[in-house]
């Protein structure tokens, strides 16, 4: 079985849109407020919604997508608290209809209805409607509600604790993934999402998180951001500062994914991070879209170039499909085993 | 020839913090101003305070090392304009008598007095002293001077333009490199280094500058940040914007050094970036220091592993190590050529 472990749903419908209009200029214009949060789509529309999704599944023979909002969708620092809670729950509700319609294509993750200067305790109700109610197996967690400013407190800091507690207890891993960008140094996909990758997973070399949560897992995505291809700098600077070996320190409770574009970067990856800390994942539809005119294929089916490492075990390559996914979200382990699905052995 | 384009002054004499500190502590209290910028460091004191990047050069084998002052100290956002105008003078004038007491082995570029809300142009005095009274070859531009909240234009803004006018005139590139981080997100050279240079590609993808300066050079410290390893994105990000393929666009006018402290990184620099656009550099005395135990040598001793990237012809192998160098610093080829270094043919 191929798990893509990080989707979003680029796609939505028109409604989705028009809702968000409507909800932020009633900030401005109380009389322009949407009056219901039910966007009347069809399950035909939904269904249509994911169709692109549906056909790269099947061309690039992947299985199972676990699906997640539009990351820059969730724009976090526009609006107030209550509009994040609102679109934040009405976002998590549509990937929930996709995951009943279609349990075979996709398994949801959520987003949290954080915002700048909120505490990442005032998310915990919407963690675990999405856990308990909606099914999901994951949630996406936000280093930067600013967008793009950076003036909240390190995902290490003793405010996120309340967060990671339930987590820990609901057994769900976080994908550190900020959203859009109203900073105009950073672009979205190619600057700010990048930068919060490295930026998170430097702010855990110099924490302790796991100290305090040794079964909290985060994965990072965009390949880990420029982490790889520095894995010499982070060794390093792990040691000037004292602290235990990178893998040893770090490896066990941290994940990256391979949502990186060509293969050279996807060589690297495999041959420096650990076997069982990478998860596959495409992004798609994605960041970035198109024919890559070097290959010839899409420049977000990263499946192709995992297939092209040489190098990769049998045992390797399931890990990196397969297995570390199950290892790293346990409510997907589960729910694939009670469909059926056994785990390989090797 | 072996020329090293990336050193910071790291092991400045004890004199010169006193110096800071008591400017910095001048802006509180008028009476604890220093009295002179004559730190009455003497020859030997500035000689002494080399011998350990001298020891460098001849133990890993580079020759010339182009030497600025160090980044986290221009700390653009602390103090005053005029403090950083000072600040900068004197950090530079220190470089110019390393340059002038061991021209063999050092040759300078300068930092500018930036600062929060200056505008670029204001360092055009400090940007033309640097090169015709002090020798410099480069100039080091801070891309960022709030030290981490990113508060000023992008480097493609036109608010920068009077001082690239002023570097292609000169002739002088400029390193993208910013300081030290306020920010408590950002760790200085784990996050904040890394996500500069990222952000500042991106920025150059987005903008068209090469078009209003296309005689105007920047190299791109740390291997170009995470760029390399997501070169599939970012060539993906220039197709999806409508540019011209991403080589053709922007490396005529842009370079990476190869401050990148693991081999499997280098490896990937040296295969995905044109070959007329990497320099060589170990950031010697750099960001990380110490043993790698995984090679038993230096993590920044980053020539021994262009040496073992056995795929570079020599030809190539010239053009990281010096013949790039003297393309990108035409200052810097004619002071060799002065010399009697010409250039080698292949």
């Amino acid at each position: 079985m191929i798990i893509d472990i990080h989707g979003h749903y680029t796609t939505e419908p028109a409604a989705m849109h028009t809702f968000r209009d409507k909800q932020l200029a009633g900030l401005v214009d109380s009389a322009r407020k949407p009056t219901t949060t039910d966007l009347g789509i069809s399950d035909e529309q939904v269904l249509k919604s994911v169709e692109k999704q549906l056909a790269f599944q099947k061309a690039r023979g992947s299985d199972l997508t676990v699906f997640s909002p539009r990351a820059s969708g969730m724009a976090h620092h526009i609006g107030t608290e209550a509009t994040s809670i609102e679109w934040t729950r009405l976002s998590n509700d549509i990937i929930h209809r996709i995951c009943t319609l279609l349990p075979d294509n996709f398994i949801g993750v959520g987003q949290l209805p954080q915002h700048p200067g909120a505490a990442p305790k005032e998310s915990i109700p919407e963690l675990v409607r999405m856990v308990k109610e909606l099914g999901f197996v994951g949630v996406n967690v936000n280093p930067d509600p600013s967008g793009g400013y950076w003036t909240g407190a390190p995902i290490t800091d003793k405010s996120w604790y309340p967060l990671y507690e339930k987590m820990a207890e609901l057994e769900v891993p976080g994908m550190i993934h900020v959203s859009s960008s109203c900073n105009p140094n950073f672009h979205a996909t190619g600057a700010h999402y990048i930068n919060a990758d490295t930026t998170a997973f430097m702010q855990l070399i110099q924490g302790n998180l796991f100290n305090d949560f040794p079964t909290l897992k985060f994965v990072i995505p965009h390949g880990g951001g420029a982490v790889p291809y520095h894995w010499g700098r982070y060794r390093g600077l792990c040691l000037n500062m004292k602290k235990p070996p990178l893998v040893e320190y770090l490896m066990k409770n941290v994940y990256f994914d391979t949502c990186v574009y060509h293969l050279p970067g996807i060589e690297l990856l495999t041959k420096v991070i650990p076997m069982d800390n990478i998860l596959f994942a495409s992004e798609m539809v994605g960041a970035v879209q198109g024919i890559d005119p070097e290959t010839g294929f899409d420049y977000d089916d990263t499946k192709r170039y995992i297939d092209q490492v040489g190098t990769l075990s049998e045992a390797n390559r399931y890990k990196i499909f397969e297995g570390n996914a199950r290892d790293v979200y346990p409510l997907l382990d589960r729910e694939l085993t009670r469909r059926g699905h056994a785990r390989q052995t090797f």
